[in-house]
């Protein structure tokens, strides 16, 4: 008798369906990017962006109780499924004052022995920042030194965005039990298309397989088979002009805002700075006084209390929309607040 | 001041990311299948596949303890997902003893207090069945008349494909407290392009908007925007066409099985039929024979108790591949079992 689950997949097979894991060509480049990991294709799964490989992930690693160790400021979207999956977030900081860098003793001082997954964010949004190998390296130990055995989830959707001589490392290059959500999106300008992955942890994995075949079944074959090209010589060239223009929007939004008086983060990835406004008024009144002025702005307390006082600007924007933008800014705070 | 909520469908309009509800154009099409509701695009989202829109609908209306009213047999997932929301699967019989119809009786006699949600397929997968008016009136006057409140879940992913005269009703006609879920996979052949939708009472929906954020942020805009066409007239003649094929696959099929003695469901809808083979052994047994000799099928058991004795065979397959496979199937019980 052949096994059950072998007509499940032959079923799929048979029946037309894409398999829902992704395109096993498309498994094989992800997880070609990850040779320390020497990773079998069952180990990744492409996903319907990498919000969705988020979620799932902290669905199959959080139960009731669990803590999930975030940066403060990070993305917010954290928090906010860790307590959908009946777990409380916590935090470590990356302090405003030292300009958003890690802090490894605040680190260590947060974890604990609930904590059953730590977000490592490198390069950060809000914040552009990037850890360092040797920052990546301290958090690794000190995790393993706490003995909570936590799962690492790496969010390495900037990772191909940075303007340092090299590409920021991987935590999963120090702690082997990390899982990496990552995507199309931001490297190759693909947001629209949705395709983002999962790899890591075999067991993890499983049951994420499990629970992304009751969420979507499958990312869009269309995006899958695009998705294929992310991975051609073209495409390599492609994200090496994609890193020198915002890169050079970078240092002119840098500029720009440095002239007009205002202070603000050197980012070393990501497309993001935090301009500080805290002699303004609270980061939701100058964010909202910014839109009035028809700039787009994200107030930094919605990333968590450490980001109150900052707004987050990105330099998606041309040079020339990015010098209006700055005028604007800077009339505004001079006329209204 | 200018309301947050502003704030943050601006920043997602000035970042050129979709908004996250799906193109309005898009979800004034799906609104505008459903005059009956008269429904605000507010109240249509647009998902990645119905699988996500079913997702969504199930972890925004079960909470723990909850029942959800289940067709047995009906397709897998909703018993799974009622689970993974902490609610209770119930199930109503359409019984195999005749041809799979819906079963006032025993529907009413599972209804309970703690009925929180009602599921309804028609044409049901996996039988193929549709509900006629006068079921669909009387299965939501029984819902009323319980005093549970209950929402339905009407999966209405196989409602264009039919092979009766007039398209099956939707019992969003007879019931106002109904959730529809679909999408363009079945009626226009997209499976792979992930393209779904939701729709219904407005707080619901503004719960299952959130939801849908952080776990997929949006559908890929590629395939919404391919999936304008879906209402085009040209788009018309392509269901008709389809229908027509379907139809003559179905009555190919159903004369073959019956043709071979082997005795069968006719379906009013989607592209199933179920076949007996009760007196050959278990549907798994059964199944597994015939994918040795070729010949996919699904056992009826992994549609619950009520389709054990069955297997679910699709045509989906052409003409020569019917005949094929059901000379297989022929075969392989004589020689087998």
């Amino acid at each position: 008798m052949i096994r059950r689950e072998a007509v499940r997949v032959i079923q799929e097979e048979r029946n037309g369906y894409t398999l829902q894991a992704g395109l096993p060509a498309l498994r094989e480049r992800v997880a070609s990017d990850y040779p320390h990991l020497s990773l079998s294709t069952d180990q990744v799964i492409i996903t319907a962006g990498s919000q969705e490989a988020m979620y799932l992930a902290l669905l199959t690693l959080v139960e009731t109780g669990d803590e999930v160790l975030i940066p403060n400021p990070g993305f917010v979207a954290y928090p906010t499924i860790t307590q959908m999956a009946g777990g409380t977030p916590t935090f470590y900081r990356l302090p405003a004052a030292n300009d958003f860098s890690f802090d490894l003793d605040d680190f260590k001082a947060q974890l604990t022995a609930q904590t059953k997954v730590v977000v490592c964010t490198s390069p950060s949004n809000p914040t552009g920042r990037t850890l360092t190998n040797e920052e990546l390296r301290g958090m690794a130990q000190a995790i393993e030194a706490s003995g909570s055995a936590a799962f690492v989830i790496s969010d390495e959707i900037y990772r191909d965005l940075y303007f340092t001589g090299a590409r920021p490392g991987s935590i999963s290059e120090h702690y082997p039990r990390t899982i990496v959500i990552s995507g199309l999106s931001k490297s190759t300008c693909m947001t629209g298309w949705r395709l983002g992955w999962i790899l890591g942890d075999a067991a993890v994995l499983r049951a994420c397989h499990l629970l992304h075949g009751y969420v979507t079944t499958c990312a869009a074959t269309v995006s899958q088979k695009a998705a294929l090209a992310a991975w051609s010589d073209e495409a390599v060239q492609a994200r090496r002009q994609i890193r020198a223009t915002f890169h050079e929007r970078r240092d002119h939004l840098l500029a720009s805002l440095r002239g007009a008086g205002m202070s603000c983060v050197t980012p070393e990835g990501a497309f993001y700075t935090m301009v500080d406004i805290r002699r303004y008024g609270s980061s939701i009144e100058v964010a909202e006084a910014m839109l009035e002025t028809g700039v787009v702005t994200v107030p930094g307390n919605a990333f968590g209390s450490e980001g109150e006082g900052f707004l987050r600007v990105s330099f998606c924007a041309d040079m020339p929309m990015l010098t209006e933008g700055v005028a604007r800014m800077s009339a505004a705070l001079k006329r209204n607040l």
